[in-house]
């Protein structure tokens, strides 16, 4: 005797043929009530977007009967008006409108007597998915995690990564379409995906054999890519549609200058025949990491990302800095993550973005605590160094077995390239073959120390809420050691996964929680802060504003014998804005001075050369421009008007004050 | 049978008359054995100052028993050898002589078959003291605090203020004596004493009546004071001997310039005359406050110490700090103390030296954990700023018993001068004998209050373990809020009451425990992050290097409506210094450009000015002069010369940078 609603995309006369056998028969049996609507299709003609909470809290109140419809309509349409008054008239009349639009599409849906169906629930995962998987994680998606014996888990706690690739959620409404034709192969949509749901390759032609018919490829247009074939590829079933991949490409159609060189098209009759797609692209070759310049984006995004579909937010700001990390150093990574969004997405159970590469090669990861992640991480950094030593210490003991100059090399080796790394690997592969076959202690413990002859990139993760207040105190320390680890901090300027808390990274004027009428301080210069020591690598960056910066800050920063810290705009769902088109909040931010590029390089400073280089031009527009785009600071001249025209104006100050004194900086002659 | 060792000043003939009668009964029924050394002359003359470790440890081996004596004195050479050797050859043979000069000074005291003394062991308070002070602290000060009963204690946890005035410890063995004919009045002495154990005081010559015949005074030499009479007096039982107070007197007495205007001299002679002179200097009347001229010296230290004969080591470097704070500010101080040596020697029960004025008022003291401190201050702010306004809030409803000008002068008041601070006062006054007679509810509230109505003065003190480490996430956050407190950073560069750890403010080089072979990084530039906010004032002193600099600072800072810091150089017993010439290293310290004297003020920010006022003139020794002067940097030479030669060449380059930089900031031009 239930009632059932769905939000689907299928007209109401042919849902019931949608639905599954299992499911058709539950509702037959238990002789349930059963809606339809097409909320997503309502909530963009209401002008919303893809935001359906208000349609489908209409149309629950439309069928429960906890009140009378009217009433509850009436009350309703009050309660949107006193929720969304604060935001704009705009908001509340989308709203208005989406209520009358949703009783108007809201269909009741009469129940057969007959299963009918030709389809059942799909399994969790693929059927040919590793054990693990399927016995364990996929019985955990299916909601029967309570089932699973004790015995099926981990002894020592740990999680295989490389586990979202089976969790195919399908949750896209529109997923990006390659025109192979007018693509100029920049690689910039592979850099901004959140997911990793859209890459490249280039390969030899002969790869091509038994490529669907569908597969799309072209010849590659990069000079040193001569006679190769080039692919870029949608996941289909991964792929979130959030749209920044079509937001950034700077293609436009001749044919139609609306369109660029991927377009969104309709998910559905687009999932089976990608997804064969994916498979095969999946199996092509990857590109010899040691022959990329790793400096030039279209190069740097052959690297395959180790870190993919996770359960971020469509559109997320934060995703694409880590997905970078995992393709620069991702097979010799081991990631410390503070706790927040990053450690939500980042180990959800029972899935784990981080994967691996052909070599079975990925970030270690893991999360501490919200207060002590830096130092957490600065632990991997010093038992790294330590069993290094071990192996130094142990090496010379090998004389016989070993030539001198083939020790002397594993010791030296100098591993700052990808070429570098490759050949120690190969140094280190001979060594442990020849170890495994010495039955001595110091073999053993040489054995177990070995792999830590190869360079390990130590990277502590985290949101501005560890970076900036809670995991400070740590996060000082950590810099303050001269240790080589890296430092990353996604900046959303607000708490963004415990609920939209203020932080001391939250702007003047940002309406926050504990800042409801606007934060009242400017926000903390963690970058300056951190220049006070001299002996840290620096860098502010913006991927959505100057991609090519970003990865130079990323190699710089790992390339740098010592602690580095880069601080990330991140975009987010917290600001108030439409993430399908977030860079332009990016770029709106540095083009306004509100975020500042530069990069501070304490190599320079030893050479005797200035360390600061800043990045940006002068504000090119007013800080009230950028702000106005976004409804954390808008939102404040609905409430507390007086306020928010004291604050903007000061914000211009600020933002005024900020760039001349980086400037100053930066200018400083050195030498002299 | 048991065996008593006494180090006293008394040649062995005279010392069994120096002992009270009942030890003398004690020894004579107990049928002890007696032994007498003059350790501080043994010590003196092997070249060790006023170190008798050595001394009194050859005595115990000498008569102790456990070994044969010479077996004894011959391990206790060789165990010299061994802990002394990183201290240098020096020390070696110091310590050396030491023992032979020991076992030659050693005397035994027969003891006579009675009792001939003609004074018995003191009491532990004086006998005019406060009930509680005879009945609690002087039953704990002569450890008979076990037989209290829990009824004496207070209930609230709270301890009275004001009561090491009663301890009277008598542990100098010279004090200065005030030569007031070439003395110039400049107030440096009182300045530098770190127990509040030298003061001054103008007066008119009326009070002179009934002055001890000793009681020494001259003609005020300030124009201001024309007509009155100036008097430096000693707390004889309360000076610990430090002689700082003679290390920056700058009188040259012309009849022998190796004197100046304070001279040490033995206290034993002294201490009778010179208490008697100390109680009758008490009862002379302090001068107004409200007209002293504060940014001279010789007048702001007319301002009595509400910070005295503290628990504080000889010479300590911190104290002086403390002391300004409570002469400046101390009848409206409330002051949150993280754990460290201010908090021992801030709070050592039974004892506390925070004491208060004639009227009653001093600075509310309290301690909370070494990493809230911070926090825990400003927390009081924030209660103080809520009961102000609960005060404003409930002023206009008592509308008929006071005029609207006088409401609005209470709401008003100018409070940034004392004259301001003495008018409110006298308001709140009036304010609160009225509400006296006002039996409602809202006059009782208004009456709790009242007292709100006259500015407080937070304070948040520790040392640089709390400030750049454990408590420095909770500092930044505290200087981030924007709300009206002083943080006073007394900055040793090491973690000093816990036993001499690195910390972050630890200079490069420096020898610390978890820095055996010497700070391996440079100290962490507090003041250039705090800098970052622009809205902090920051200033960095010195009071051994420029005390009207140090002056100036607490003023501005106090002054400043905002978050305050103030990094204060501290010398320390443990930089391996000799305490009773601690300021010749502040001197150094500056001179050199180990250490920056600057301030930074918001306030020339927000009128377009240069905010950084750089204190310090261009370095003018080598670096490595100052370092050379400290255990804690020299030693290195002896474990580690390769290490420290390449620190002190490090060490020299961070200065010039550090100054370059710092002038470069302080040059930069406004308003262009």
């Amino acid at each position: 005797g239930g009632t059932f609603l769905v939000n689907a995309p299928f007209p109401k006369d042919e849902f019931w043929d949608h639905l599954p056998k299992t499911m058709q028969k539950q509702l037959i049996e238990k002789k349930g009530k059963l809606f339809v609507i097409d909320a997503q299709k309502v909530a963009e003609e209401s002008g919303m977007g893809r935001r359906i909470n208000t349609v489908m809290q209409v149309c629950f109140f439309a069928i429960a009967g906890v009140l009378p419809k009217d009433e509850a309509i009436a009350q309703i349409k009050n309660s949107i008006i006193k929720t969304y008054g604060k935001k704009g008239d705009e908001v509340v009349k989308m709203n208005l409108q989406a209520v009358d639009n949703t009783l108007a599409n809201l269909h009741e849906v009469k129940i057969p007597n007959a299963v009918s169906s030709k389809f059942d629930i799909h399994s969790p995962v693929p059927e040919n998915s590793p054990e693990f998987v399927k016995k364990v994680i996929g019985e955990i998606i299916a909601f029967r995690g309570d089932d699973i014996p004790v015995s099926a888990f981990p002894q020592d706690g740990t999680w295989p990564t490389a586990t979202t690739q089976y969790e195919r959620r399908n949750i896209a409404l529109e997923i990006p379409v390659w025109n192979d034709e007018i693509c100029i192969q920049c690689g910039k949509c592979m850099m901004v995906c959140p997911h990793a749901c859209i890459r490249s390759k280039v390969y030899d032609e002969k790869y091509l054999d038994g490529a669907p018919d569908t597969f799309k490829h072209t010849d590659a247009r990069d000079k040193e890519w001569k006679e190769l074939k080039y692919t870029i590829q949608v996941a289909p079933e991964d792929c979130t549609g959030c749209g920044v991949c079509v937001e950034v490409c700077p293609v436009k159609d001749k044919s139609d200058v609306s369109k660029k060189a991927l377009v969104m098209a309709p998910h559905m009759q687009l999932r089976e025949p990608e997804a064969k797609n994916w498979d095969f692209f999946l199996k092509l070759p990857e590109y010899d990491r040691s022959k990329l310049t790793l400096t030039k984006i279209q190069h740097q995004q052959m690297q395959r990302p180790l870190f993919e579909f996770s359960g971020a937010c469509a559109g997320c700001g934060e995703t694409p800095y880590i997905k970078l990390v995992t393709q620069l150093f991702g097979d010799r990574a081991i990631i410390a993550n503070a706790t927040g969004c990053s450690s939500i997405y980042g180990g959800n159970l029972p899935t784990t973005p981080y994967c691996k590469d052909e070599n079975g090669r990925g970030p270690a990861w893991n999360n501490s605590l919200f207060e002590d992640n830096a130092e957490f991480g600065l632990g991997y950094r010093l038992a790294i160094d330590k069993q290094k030593e071990i192996a130094i210490n142990l090496l010379p003991l090998f004389a016989k077995e070993f030539s001198e100059e083939f020790i002397a090399k594993l010791i030296n080796a100098d591993q700052k390239t990808e070429q570098g790394i490759a050949e120690q690997r190969a140094r280190v592969k001979v060594l442990k073959d020849k170890l495994e076959s010495i039955n001595s202690p110091e073999a053993k413990r040489l054995l177990e120390a070995a792999d830590y002859l190869v360079d390990k990139s130590v990277w502590i993760i985290g949101g501005d809420g560890w970076a900036y207040d809670i995991g400070y105190g740590g996060l000082d320390h950590v810099i303050a050691s001269g240790k080589n680890v890296n430092l990353l901090v996604l900046d959303t300027e607000v708490y963004s996964n415990t609920g939209g808390q203020a932080s001391k990274a939250s702007p003047l004027s940002a309406i926050a929680k504990f800042a409801t009428n606007g934060r009242p301080v400017a926000k903390k210069d963690l970058g300056l802060m951190a220049m006070a020591y001299g002996t840290v690598y620096v860098a502010s960056v913006a991927f959505g504003a100057k991609d090519d910066q970003t990865l130079k800050a990323f190699l710089e920063a790992e390339a740098y014998n010592g602690p580095s810290i880069i601080i990330a705009y991140s975009h987010c769902i917290a600001h108030g804005i439409d993430m399908s088109t977030p860079l332009k909040h990016q770029k709106a931010a540095v083009d306004s001075g509100q975020w500042l590029l530069y990069r501070y390089n304490p190599d320079f400073l030893k050479a005797g050369k200035n360390p600061l280089t800043l990045d940006s031009k002068e504000p090119k527009i007013p800080v009230a421009e950028y702000m106005n785009m976004e409804t954390r600071f808008k939102m404040l001249f609905k409430t507390q008007p007086e306020i928010a025209k004291e604050n903007y104006k000061q914000a211009q100050i600020n933002v005024e004050n900020r760039y001349k004194y980086y400037k100053y900086l930066a200018e400083r002659k050195f030498g002299e």
